[in-house]
């Protein structure tokens, strides 16, 4: 009989259920005892995921709290926008532990959520209870949490790009300017005119400009760590590649910081954190740097000219952006190292 | 025998040099007389080229002014940095009209272009002589001149979308922020690591940060209309796909100008200027829509909560971004209408 | 008032649709009077094809057969299967000429049509009326004709490729083998798993194996030219790329045949036809090649050690594989030259 | 101090060479401990490879005999064609065991591999001495042996498809034909014409018709499974990604096997070796599907109409194709469970 902690993954038939399975398959202490859908419950996961042939042969189940508790000990929901505000509460009620990776409870404001996501919010004191995973800033709130709201995807490549340089005052938070590019994994797998092939192919776009639901999630923690509110401005782009994320950062250098000035900051910030690397100067990470790991890569360039400094912050969407970081949350509520089976080398070409 | 005016080509074995083969092929009252490479004078251009097979049947000639002026009219010198600074001058004296793709005379400044492009400048009276054609905004200028200096692929896609909101002092010049991503074919046919396939494909790199030898040619331009000297922070990345252009740009916004009123300004600053399209509001270009095309596309996005815009602005970087504008140049220069023979419709899918 | 002739295209929402209006957007004779979509009537197509901003800015025309002949006097049907096969007798009747570019008028026997296409066939008599527009092959009986049925994508690039061989006796039509891979705007803009992007990128698949609907078109035509029923393999294939098809060919050569006797017998089989070329030994086309153009390229190899031949024909399953032809194929009907307003090099890179 | 079995990697600059380091770093019986390259010894790898920043931090060694046997037990060879056959036999004189992943050990005919490689083969004793480690096949030769030649990444997708078929009489060899593609990763990291991005990027092309130096190395492993010579036709094609090859394959069914037959052979024959899965009937593998892992998936179709068989088989080539199966031969040599280090799920998306 396994020692493991079993897992069950709400959501297995999404890119980023599938991408726990794979993640998971080689976790030391943990296993997926159930993966669960709505949609295709009773159906067999490889049946729509191939890939998965001999390796998850076990049907879909539905989305029963009791169910889930009998065969499982934390649940990851790797749901649309909008699920997880309305399942996560009973999962919590029935002594699971839980892992958002929808932005269902990421915004502390539920006035803030409806106004971007659109969508009824969360129970507030769900909301409450849910910590904040962005692992290596948040980590210690993380240890012990039995509800853990993982960060969105362009909010980790960009907080994680940001936030040294803020807390130690290297940068004027009023003048962030956030380019994100992002590859269309991240916008899952449904079907339409936005992620068909002959679409994006061989083109690159603009989107969604000031309006993105991740906006108020950045500012939120931004604001956290400056100590008082900021706006800024983020765009995305479509990039014709499956993974990776890239934001490119801008923001008016204080006091003279030159690039060796950051670079040291945040080798020193991250000391000890495995997942972030800090690029020399000169060199700049691109996203295959870090395909299919759970790093989040990081450069920089001051222009003396401008006085303003370039950050380039390059992560998995799928991974650090969302399933990596969720088992680096699942390590960290465990007690455990937080790098447990994510030992991941990107694959390279 | 044919009434059109003979057009030589130096540089036919690159990417903009096959590129203007491709688009000077259905010019009514131009044609391509002379392909010229001087590494491979007197080969078969489509021994190098299967897709010119029986399109393009010639020899190649070698770089002789005599032998170009007894071919031709019009000489497009589409080189490597470096070429044209050596090579032009004897054109001209030779009697031919010169439109140079290359940046080697793009910069008044013999210091900032060696500063930049670390290669020997031009002689600074052709750099005098030479005219800077960016067609819809000197387009008065190019009419009557006999040498071009073709803009670059990044500052005709930056300045046609900054340079009516600079005039018309809707932004803060000293605000602006470019983030630039371009295809790879940019990078010419040279094989390196950095053209290599799988180095490239499926991922998102940023290179030459506040290096990139296309900032003092921004700036340049930016000044003059502004009136006074500007800096710019520029960054370039490189996207996996062949062709396409976009500047993603920011300001601060003056006088609580809206979307609504940039769309305007651009509308009637480009009238009558078929090659540049403006977006409504709520929609961005994206490079797909004008690959192929000589059309550079605009659109923008106003945001209260920052006070800033954000400018999109997309080409095909081997077309509006080098080939496609030298034709428009030769157009003006020749008193034609500047859209003759560059009617193509872009390819989408 | 022009004096071209008016066509109209049904089913310009589609890529077929929108790359007739690339096409003929140069065309000398003949002009875009009527876009027609029975689903977006009344709607701007440039809506939903913004890079047709500014080129095509008429509203949609519904199906109806009076409007279209009082615009026009020829009618495009670009359309899904199924749909041609009730709206073309009665474009016909209403004294339009017709070209049908789906494949719906292909083959002769309604049974095989119905056993392939898994829908009702169209009326017999049209079928028998409608001359199947293999340009190359069976321009003669286009000439003059009111009814085309423009042939399939695949069977273009393979047709192409074979018929000389059979018809001159050089390989044994029992041991042809076609091993065909198409991109994947050949699927249409139709949002689905099937065409989307996360799925396709870095990916090659097979699919529809010995059940795809153009080996009856295939078989129908070697037959006629072999003089005998001949059924064959043929396999499809998804590459991760937008346009482009090729079909690599196997077939047992007879009396020795050489690669050099079969680049002979192409290049005198074809003399005359511009849009086929035939490459020299040991050079065999890439798609690219002929990327944008109405090119068929083909190249050959004979393998003595195992008697065989290997023929390699690519096209643009856009143009030559769909609006191209059916262009080329509005030439012949109109006694015109056939590569009237179809002169475009390939867009290379 | 590690009781792991020390191995050394020569051509750690290359693809193969940093693939054996992605997959080793999670093996729990071996590791890596000298990295090696004869053209950049005494930098790091991470400054060439910067993904494997902070995981790989050794400076890499020369090519030495001597200096391996001190750090190593087994050494790879990950090198281009031309160089094992001079280096391996000093290495198993030192006493080490080696892992050749070139193709200088493959074909047991020295005049048959100079004639397809243009290079002079190693000596007769030493290939005699080298075992053809296509592991689900030769397992049991392999274990126990000294020194292993990995097969090419073309036939351990294509045998692995055809192998059981002959061998149960179920196809007629004489009738085979192999139409390969490739990802471009197959041709390594140097920078040609041939690996460049805007040449191969929206491009399907055809490559070294009946010409490949894989053509002998597949023959000779069929002939002796068929128990005489067999000849057979062998495309390769290039497909615009990075990773991946399929193997599509014809041939002539005997005694009316049907697709079932086929599925149940495979699973018979491929019983207990878990890198092999054999999909069911009306399905087939897409490269995708086994992207990063070492699978090699294989499916079929029986067309009554023709009497053919097409098999479909893919592999990573990088993975199975290469570092992958040297690893699963690694683990066979050593006498270890061969799947060790190897349950990479396949990264989908």
């Amino acid at each position: 009989m396994s020692e493991k902690v079993g897992v069950a993954i709400v959501g297995s038939t999404g890119y980023g259920g599938v991408e726990l399975i794979r993640l998971l398959a080689s976790h030391p202490k943990a296993e997926v005892t159930s993966v669960i859908s709505s949609s295709s419950a009773g159906e067999l996961i490889a049946d729509g995921y191939p890939h998965l042939t001999e390796i998850c042969t076990d049907a879909l189940d539905g989305v029963d709290p009791a169910l889930i508790k009998s065969k499982a000990d934390v649940v990851f929901l790797a749901t649309p926008a909008g699920v997880a505000s309305k399942l996560a509460p009973a999962y919590l009620e029935a002594g699971l532990k839980a892992i958002d990776i929808s932005g269902d409870y990421r915004l502390r404001s539920r006035e803030q959520y409806e106004a971007w996501y659109k969508k009824e919010a969360a129970p507030q004191e769900y909301i409450d209870r849910a910590v904040y995973g962005l692992a290596e800033i948040y980590g210690d709130r993380v240890r012990g949490a039995d509800f853990i709201s993982n960060p969105g995807c362009y909010p980790t490549a960009t907080l994680l790009g940001l936030l040294p340089a803020i807390k130690a005052g290297y940068i004027d938070p009023a003048t962030i300017i956030i380019d994100a590019k992002s590859g269309v994994s991240g916008a899952g797998r449904g079907a339409s005119l936005g992620t068909h092939y002959s679409e994006l192919n061989e083109n690159f776009k603009a989107y969604k400009l000031n309006k993105h639901q991740h906006i108020p999630e950045i500012e939120q923690t931004l604001s956290d760590i400056a100590g008082h509110p900021v706006v800024t401005t983020f765009t995305t782009h479509l990039v014709p590649m499956t993974r990776g994320i890239m934001s490119t950062m801008y923001a008016t250098v204080k006091d003279g910081r030159t690039t060796e000035d950051f670079i040291s900051l945040y080798r020193n910030f991250y000391e000890g954190r495995k997942f972030v690397r800090v690029r020399k100067a000169g060199v700049w990470p691109g996203t295959k740097e870090v395909w299919g790991s759970n790093y989040c890569d990081i450069g920089f360039d001051v222009d003396d000219r401008t006085g303003r400094v370039t950050i380039v912050s390059v992560i998995d969407n799928l991974v650090k952006g969302a399933s990596g970081q969720a088992i680096q949350n699942l390590n960290l509520m465990m007690g455990w190292d937080e790098t447990l089976g994510l030992h991941f080398v990107p694959a390279y070409p």
